[in-house]
């Protein structure tokens, strides 16, 4: 069965901006009309919150976003019992509510969860698309308005934190880079509201320091930090000042690392 | 003492469809005539699940599925005390309610749930066909309708999470694989939409990466999701977007192992 | 002091069948007689709570069976305080109820317990046979119609999971090992219905495969499993069919260790 | 300050017997007097408890006796908050009772107890003699007929589970090893009933088990399974079974192991 | 959108004394103009605290503090449901309390936190700058007025507690160091009373002892230290007590490193 | 600002008496006055909680004084909600009351406590010298009279249990070691009642058995354990008797190492 699309239109003008650097968007919506689950795999800061967002504004769909870590059970997504009035009384947790009322349930980083939170998402994600509530004893059947979009930042893996097999195996999945050159450097300068000629460079010093990602470095300098650092430039800090906070300060604390960084920075912006 | 099947027949309409891959079907049946338990062993998405809805239907029994994860312990099982109205007060879980009104429960993934729970099941998988609720001081006996099935990977075992013997040896078992070719383009074209002639390359492809698994591949492609990627490619989607999105990215993280999955994609799709 | 037996006299027919492999009939008896515990060590399925079944019926005493498991603490045995109407409210554990009440309590395969578990068994188990209860304060006396038994699969233990020598030398201990041939074809012919004829080979295949145990397989083929063979064979299934989903399905997932046992399994059932 | 002893005195045939190995029973009353903590060492089952139980009553003392577990923290020992009626309200634990009432407090195999348990004690095992409960914020002064023993197994400790210096040195310590032979004898006739001519020969089996320790055998043959084990042969159950079932499989499950031991009580026994 | 600073304008005598050592002070300003949440790095006592203080109240800011530590879990900082009675009531926590009223919340070694809290951060430190607090529903917006700021020691990091770079990447981040020797002088000479002349041998004995960081000490002689220090001799106490009671004993505990250090100190302050 | 000394005197007889070491009471006199947290490092029984005691009489202050283990947690010192009439009800733990009311605070043996402890004390310490009770969301500011002393023993420390740098540059720190010979004669004579020519080789033994510190034993003889053996001397306890209870068999469990201390107390005691 197939979901019509746009039941609520939004007015474009009110849809959060993005800039796709593939066939993403046809993929979600391909996914929203088939009803398959999605995956969404990428580095830190690359638009993945971002584009969740605008999809959902874009089919006109409520979003809940559920931030996943090291402490969050199965139960904080379904819900508790909670004491009132000396009773014990049921309240949904998000992925309940999102369930009951359709829409996006968006779980961010999904493999920091405790595992019990993978094995909830099972019967939602294959041919039954049903979240039993053990503790209630409700067997609830997802309307085809819901969907369940789930993410995670491969560079993070180790043998504790993945996801099983027979997890994944249960979600169409895409994977996120960076945006080419020339989008990052629009997006950077309309966040930040610093020209685009002022922010070239810190884009380019940003795709250098990205290349020694895994070398002596854990993980890039994210579109995130860069609109960070045009706009404490657009604000009247000098240009060595803010990248040091922004982009090299934030990156590492080792200071043979800092210290070529800092070369890096002053070659490439001087440069520019 | 032999249960006489059949007691409340569904018409064969109703029963979900399944495609037998050995005599699966006839050792189900005598186990539940004579009242023995079940185990279900088998790689992710082969169709386990599916199996149990389908003999569930097949003999007329209702069935209640618990996935279980690294924090299912007992009680979850059993029941609890919670508060109501300042008192405690008991209430069953799906084993304890199953156990009182029969039918079969079936605990998907057995080997991921805490200890305790392997040993709530040893008292209803011997001669004896008990459930001691020791904090409600009953003892139930399961009436000849209930039966209980368990399933889980053998592939993800490890030292820590494994059946002990004295558990395994209470159940009668058998070893699932995925559909034979054609049955698997059958099903995949029925639950996708798209033609059989469409679908076939999808399954070659398929069984050319589950030839990879051990080696490159902690898990072979499931059924599941071909009828994803046949979904993708009946709503539009090209073959190449639908195989990266459904047969390649949710089976690695790994830029080598990724490069060489989508070579053989390549090679195998353009056969077909 | 000594126990005047059969308080409560059993009609022998209402005496669940044992077949006992040695004296331990009698040193069960010698031991309540002179109010001493017992330790039953032996594999998995070879009868022990069989036995401690038949004897406390012989003995004519009620039987309290726990399970123990990686969670089960003293309070799972001892008791709890539970909610009621606003007040806590204490609640004998079965421990608790067969020291008052007398009888024989059984806790299967201790060495799964916490710790704190064979601590309370220490007043118990020497010559004060005392049961403190700290929570309530009370200090109950066991009477002379009490009696502990426990039981432990030597073949479990590991580093982490043993009885301390303190615990093990305070119960007088039996050895339990699989019933000799012409028994076990017997009890596994009256359990399941199929001719002795037709059991003998499969009691023949029983033995090939216990004497694989510590090389290939954890663990031999128990009696129960046997009886599920013989069941499944009853009932109309192949015997190749029932010894494979019962005598090798459940002892291993290896595949090539399943090649081997399949092997034997056509040559000793061929032969038989 | 130095404490009148036999303030209420207990006629001689009231008190337990127990056969002093040494000087123990005065170093008990000098502690005593002096109003300093005891400490016992010593393995399982050679009269530690005995001896205490045998002391409190000879001083006319009431005793109260905790068995320490992995489990047991420190508010088991002074008490907790339950509920009652809606309120919060405070229950002694034994070592507050003991000190509010005065009388000997044991804690038996104290290394096993939660690290939380030794700092409870040091304020009452330094010349401060005082329990503070931090929880109702009281502070007693323990009265001089307050007497604190514990008892360890110094065989048992490891790296995880041994007494601190900072515990161990506010305590007078007294190390126990098992009876002279003559004695042992005469205890375990006079508590199994058997003449101390049958008694004699498994005494001797006992130190030959009793040297092992250290190579084969975790620890050696108790007193207490040499009362177990005169029990049952004055019950009529054979020398060899008693043996067997008492001095033997106790010990170990070593196949080896056991076939030696019962080449020794074979020889040790037919000689005597 | 930018904020108008020094809405409630505090006189300069009220606002604490703070000697800046590079432009954090503007970075600060910059930062808060823009929204953008701070990290602050450095070691022990180097005025991390001090400088948030004087900035609070140079921003006429209400600043809230929190001490990050190995159980501080996201619920200390969001809030919890209490007892009130008889019904659960929610008390915000102090994040909750600073983002429903503006001001400064200052988390202090953030990371000691437990990881849950790195992740109720998020949604706070990118453009949606939202707190969505699961257990009420409630999805909060900061108001312009908030901001975040966080620090951390990175002398401590280790492997199982770092920032991970997804949060790391969330923050605008300033590095401390000591203040340079005259302004150090100065700010002990005023905290501790003690004439210049006399402190300054003092911070160069602790110029000294920093160098040997990393080689024989964990971590520096702080600022802190030296104002303990020109206290005590302020108060009559001797150079060399005060030196070893200050310098020496609170940064080792090894004989051979402390005499090093003591050898140091005389040289040092004889000179002086 | 400097704190009045003897704000509510105590008559020197009713000072606990102390013999200094050292110039330990000037510099806690000093730090007290001056409104410094203090540190006491040194062996276990060389007088630590003493000195506290004697100070705090001495300055005529009230002392609470926590044993700090394990499972010591922040709110064991600030203190909890507990239930009362069905209400939630704060309860001041003894760091709060202290705070509140003034006087010195001694947390004995501090790096057994648990991490968020010492966090708890970080604003306590600096020239805030608050107390944030972040449950109640109150902000104690401690008063002129208020102290807080902590301790302890540096031969424990291991990796896992040592103050954090962060945490100790926060206090003036002191070292204690044993009292001189003389000293030690004097003040172990007057607390048993013993002639000081009878204490002399005891003290003598004691300086031996030190001195293999670090060799075959963990710590050595502390002066409480003097105390102990002169006391039962001056009990009537043979020497030897006496030196094994208390000087040797609280120090070690190995048998060799417990023949060679009697082999140098016999020569020791003899000579004396």
């Amino acid at each position: 069965m197939n979901i019509v699309l746009k039941a609520s239109p939004i007015p474009d003008s009110a849809i959060p901006a993005y800039s796709p650097s593939g066939r993403e968007c046809e993929l979600f919506e391909s996914a929203w009309t088939r009803q398959l689950p999605l995956l969404l795999k990428g580095p830190t800061g690359c638009g993945k919150t971002r584009f969740v967002t605008h999809m959902a504004a874009k089919l006109g769909l409520p979003l809940s976003t559920v931030s996943c870590h090291d402490d969050l059970a199965a139960a904080d997504l379904t819900g508790r019992f909670l004491l009132k009035g000396g009773d014990t009384v049921w309240v949904d947790g998000p992925l309940t509510r999102a369930v009951r009322e359709g829409g996006i349930c968006y779980l961010d980083e999904i493999v920091e969860a405790r595992k019990d939170v993978a094995v909830v998402l099972h019967p939602l994600t294959d041919d039954r698309r049903i979240l039993p509530l053990e503790r209630t004893g409700e067997l609830l059947e997802a309307p085809p308005g819901f969907m369940l979009v789930v993410s995670y930042n491969p560079g993070y893996q180790n043998l504790l934190k993945t996801l099983k097999p027979s997890t994944r195996q249960r979600f169409v999945a895409i994977e996120f880079d960076f945006l080419p050159r020339v989008s990052e450097i629009a997006v950077v300068s309309e966040e930040s509201g610093l020209d685009e000629s002022r922010v070239a460079p810190l884009v380019d010093l940003a795709h250098r320091l990205r290349s020694l990602k895994g070398h002596d470095l854990e993980e890039g300098v994210s579109t995130r930090l860069l609109v960070y650092c045009a706009s404490l430039v657009d604000n009247g800090v000098s240009v060595r000042d803010a990248v040091l906070a922004t982009m090299i300060e934030p990156l590492t604390d080792e200071p043979d690392v800092k210290a070529a960084l800092i070369e890096i920075a002053d070659a490439v912006v001087r440069q520019g």
